[in-house]
């Protein structure tokens, strides 16, 4: 049986330079943050059989977990520091630990993001991560910066992790194929960080939140803390690949209320729309008009003629929800 | 059922002033770390069955799942700021987290420790606590600062804690009231903050950690980071008050090799013994003097007449140990 301490040592610890003064293996790492930068901070714990399924495999697993956690600081307009890894585990079994840092590592890699600390111990598996960024005064993308008026803009394509979950679940039949990619886009997300630190550059930077609990629950936070109300155009929003294909009702339900998209859900000044779409280029990720925020509460649906077309539903709640 | 949102808004989030920027409510907190500081960083994990009992009181739980990460701060010399927190729940108890919220921010409030962010899901229960405080640059209490020469130091006692288990455990029989007081040290450990943030200004800032795994293993990380061994005198180890009372067999067990002390064991120059019990004395916590580093590698153990004792200890483990 692996010790706690080989178990870090030889999955976790890493003989590379890195931003932390004090990395793992004192009481606590030392950051030095940028002067005149502020912190951005954020908590995300994945529990097996809510979060992701018994026998996930490791490697996804090790991606998805750090790739919500990253997606929170795309959409504060930060840039990825670091970030602890709280990690209960049924047993040291080192093919899983060898596949879920490998796809942990992958990513924060890719993101310049350093493990800096953390805890392990036996318990039913639960990983948390705590992740650090950094943005300038002013410029983050709070939720409370919607005025009616602005442009609502959506990253990339939301509604395929969901169709996978109905595949999942038997609620709809997929093809082989189409499962498999449609199960990608669950198990993978990708964190857009660069779209998001784009935006973080703009005079006026937009109300931003990324999509985990499905489009109209969180767009629902942007225009409660910014006291407006939105139209969304329905046929406007961008449907996955795989969703795409589907029937215009699945595609519909699952663009408007999917879950576990972890795309950008923004509202800009009508006048930054061609700023908003070079920082989509600059940044390589897709983005897409579609609605505009209101003086009047409430959330409003129309078709592409503009007429009013009814949608029944609701966000994800982890107590009262599924 | 209590929803997610109405759960936080009811026991954690508060209307007051506080550090950050911006807290609870948004994608991330934002922290503005006072320019020039480092920021010092920890995660723990407290899971249900293993870091407490089944059943446990929320309050001091509350407590205590704070408590252990303010140590790790205490044991870098570091001022806290802020902390997430991570809840995974198996249901939303209202009970329960009145409780558990009450015992948190009491102690929250007494250290000016501000909760700003986290997440809750359900799940078999597990509280993981990211805390965040700042430290001059150069000052942090490392591991690796140990010199032959140097005297070690507790603060506080130790022992009592582990007694307390001995007596859930029936290891050792105990007296009601005996008991109690011990359990008290077990279930509510106090950070030694105050006192690492006045070893933290000493010109020659001592190595240090906090023990939580038992003195031996915890000092043996500070031997192995500095490259140095140590003697310690057995019978100098401060045993809390209950212990004390108990024959000498178990004092010198459950000195050297208790656990949940959360104490600070540190090394300082021997030139600062006045300074060390001046921050002692400023910071209303009592220490001693217990052995002293030596340049030969390894742990010795001796009594009052300086005749080597042998004792068979070695740390907690949460994979291979018990």
């Amino acid at each position: 049986m692996l010790s706690e301490f080989d178990l870090i040592k030889h999955y976790f610890r890493r003989n590379r330079p890195g931003k932390a003064v004090l990395g793992i293996g004192d009481d606590c790492a030392l950051l030095a943050p940028t002067p005149g930068m502020q912190m951005a901070i954020s908590s995300d714990m994945l529990v097996e059989g809510r979060h992701f399924f018994p026998g996930a495999d490791p490697r996804m697993l090790g991606h998805k977990c750090l790739a919500v956690n990253l997606s929170d600081l795309a959409a504060m307009g930060a840039r990825p520091l670091g970030f602890t890894l709280a990690l209960a585990l049924p047993e040291a079994n080192p093919d899983w630990l060898a596949g879920f840092s490998a796809g942990l590592f992958a990513l924060a890699d890719a993101h310049d993001c350093e493990l800096i600390g953390g805890d392990t111990t036996r318990g039913p598996l639960n990983i948390c991560i705590t992740v650090f960024g950094e943005v300038e005064p002013g410029q983050a993308l709070r939720r409370d910066a919607a005025r009616a008026g602005d442009d609502i803009w959506i990253s990339g394509t939301l509604g395929d992790a969901r169709l996978a979950l109905a595949g999942y679940w038997k609620e709809y039949a997929l093809g082989e194929d189409e499962h498999l990619l449609a199960a990608a886009r669950m198990h993978m997300p990708t964190p857009r960080v660069g779209l998001g630190r784009a935006l973080a550059a703009l005079a006026q930077p937009p109300a931003a939140l990324d999509i985990s609990d499905g489009l109209v629950g969180d767009l629902g936070h942007i225009l409660a803390a910014s006291s407006v109300g939105a139209t969304l155009e329905v046929d406007a929003l961008p449907a996955g690949p795989v969703l795409s294909r589907q029937p215009l009702e699945w595609r519909r339900r699952f663009t408007v209320a999917g879950g576990d998209d972890y795309e950008l859900c923004f509202a800009a000044r009508r006048e930054d729309r061609e700023a908003v779409i070079a920082a989509g280029v600059a940044s390589g990720t897709p983005v897409t008009r579609v609605g505009t925020i209101d003086a009047e509460a409430g959330l409003r649906f129309v078709d592409g003629s503009g007429a009013p077309v009814s949608m029944q539903v609701s966000g994800w709640d982890h107590f009262s929800g599924g």
